[in-house]
């Protein structure tokens, strides 16, 4: 097991200090520590932050290290955006073990290094795009952790087999059940929710659904999600994803809304997108509601942007929430480390004793000058192990 | 005057070919032209895109180059805000001729050779931030256009003699009268706005007023400033920075507002915010009104968040708005180019003979991907001169 000395580091803002890692947990944080016998690096005074955590993002879409993807569909229709893909990864005989292996390591030498990623499951794909996230968070089992959702990307009762996939890949290992727009895209809210719960009952496994949904529908969807995490028990096993409708301007709607995720322990994973309504930080905060970020994909079918960096998602947090202050952007970079981990149900990335021995370092004179300038990564650490050096993973990529 | 060969650059995505630059101007674009007596460099390959445009910034507020500041004042009030500026830059005996040449020249390191600042104009600091401001200009006049907006940050009609430091302000060859929030910040939006189209209609000058007010607010005090543009026949001659009124839902309101915008040919100016309302390109497009971005104010008293870069300020147009298709981000590229230029009443900065001599080489595969990765400069030409190189500028920033 890991056993790593890792000398001369700031923690976030505080003092230099040394920090051992032994077994893959934080065992000491302090000035001077004795190497004895463990492997040792250099820190050479940079910032120390815990690691980066992407909770929601799609490890199956990315075109990375493919010839540019002209897009000349946009982003008009979901159905469209959601046909074009299935056609362009047709067409490219999409390989998703080493797309993802692509997208996975560029996390990682980004500081990443959790990662929950959707994965369809369709009746034109099958189980593939599982079995190759699979095969990479196998290889990868080191360098980062990989949690997998089974995505009924295109729609589950209006594509009759879907379910039954949905049900091979929870049995395959699939971690988490996925939905999408139970009104909007499958237009059939009670059977769409009915057989995802039905699968989560099955399997003992949580829910992590995207709601793109927006205002009253949105709403409505979610009460018929919370209806079925309390009949089933289900109190801190469901996540939202997106929750677009919690960023509605009627407050009134949006916070009796909140006082029922936070009473069922929901959380909530967002990408704090610029172009449309999403959820608050301030306001969820205030309710207690876990909150994850994630990049979602990047560089795929739907749009260019994105490139895997949670530290540059973090600063996208604080903008999306107008958070100025020092300690609000601490809270930004939070949502992207421990507080990311914790939404997804992890022990929480943290400097302290105790805590899984993953981390940064970072360049930069304070914590938030590296978030705002996402600055360059000088070591990543997952479990005490070292896999990136200056933004390089160990590892190369396929 | 300037005589420039680039040798081997990419023309947006289109073939390779050579750019020749004389007297300041685009005087040629072929394969293979002849150097003649110009001085030549070699383009590698990249891909040449016009120059950069900042069309809304606050040269004389960035804290670049001096310790971290840490806010702990937050966006809550703008009041609040305006006052603690002041305060901390009492309290830093702030350069403004120092600060604004950092400012500038990192603008420049991004590929921008084109800047609009709002400077304050007020009771405590008088002139000063405008002497240090176009002290800078002069330096770097062939390095890049610096115009200049007297900007009455700390309220107009609620700190008197304030107008008349405006006006010697406008002797002193400010460019454009500046304006703020007539009903939220001076409480009299008839006296605010009286006095700069006052001080507009002595000077001969034009007008960029900042509207934060959102909705009807804001469209009260658009109304009154459109009210006063067709009187005083200032067609072409009156921007409106921000305008978050314009991104409110009631879209007929929006619409018939931009519809008078577009009679008077009022250009308006937008960061792209993710955390407000604001105008949206698709809708302002659609009736013609010309449009410009800027950066604003970057890690200043007002917020940590922002860099210089005009190529990464594209990227945040296109996210804002959504734009996914590569013509849709190369829409926003030229917002953030010779749309920008246009947006200040100045020539078009474009790839063709004729054109001012300002332009980028930027690293990328495509054009688009070289916006959403907001990938390195290689050469920036201003006029035809060579400024900048490899990210960093032929003049040092002290």
């Amino acid at each position: 097991m890991s056993n790593l000395l890792i000398r001369n580091v700031r923690i976030m803002d505080g003092d230099a200090a040394d920090i051992r890692i032994r077994d893959g947990v934080i065992a000491d944080i302090a000035p001077e520590l004795e190497p004895g016998d463990a492997e040792t690096v250099d820190g050479g005074g940079h910032i120390a932050i815990p690691a980066l955590v992407d909770a929601h993002t799609h490890l199956d879409k990315s075109l990375l290290g493919l010839p540019w993807y002209k897009n000349d569909v946009g982003g008009g229709s979901l159905i469209g955006m959601i046909e074009n893909e299935r056609r362009i990864k047709r067409a490219l005989d999409y390989d998703a073990h080493v797309q993802s292996m692509r997208h996975a390591l560029r996390t990682v030498a980004y500081g990443g290094t959790m990662i929950r990623s959707h994965v369809d499951i369709d009746t034109e794909g099958g189980l593939r795009a599982l079995e190759g996230v699979q095969q990479t968070a196998e290889k990868l089992a080191q360098v980062v952790e990989i949690e997998t959702v089974a995505f009924p990307q295109s729609g589950l009762m209006i594509r009759e087999g879907t379910a039954e996939l949905m049900d091979r890949a929870l049995e395959m290992g699939a971690h988490l059940v996925g939905g999408l727009d139970p009104c909007a895209v499958d237009r059939d809210p009670k059977g769409h929710l009915d057989t995802i719960f039905a699968l989560a009952e099955k399997h003992g496994k949580g829910i992590d659904i995207h709601l793109h949904e927006g205002g009253e529908m949105g709403l409505f969807s979610m009460d018929m999600i919370l209806e079925r995490t309390e009949a089933l028990d289900m109190k801190g096993m469901v996540t939202i994803s997106h929750a677009f409708c919690l960023g509605m301007p009627d407050f009134r709607r949006v916070d009796a809304m909140l006082g029922r995720l936070a009473a069922l322990d929901v959380a909530i994973m967002t990408t704090a997108p610029s172009s449309s309504p999403a959820p608050l930080v301030r306001e969820l905060d205030a309710r207690g509601i876990r909150i994850g970020a994630g990049n979602d994909g990047f560089q795929d079918t739907w749009g260019p942007y994105g490139n895997g960096d949670m530290l540059e998602r973090a600063k996208v947090v604080g903008q999306r929430n107008n958070l100025r202050m020092d300690s609000e952007v601490k809270r930004a970079l939070d949502i992207c480390t421990g507080g990311g981990a914790v939404a997804m149900g992890k022990p929480r990335f943290a400097l302290e004793t105790g805590a899984p021995g993953d981390l940064v370092l970072v360049s930069g004179d304070t914590v938030v000058q590296s978030v705002v300038s996402h600055a360059p990564r000088k070591l990543v650490v997952k479990a005490g192990r070292v896999v990136a050096r200056d933004g390089k993973t160990l590892i190369d990529a396929p």
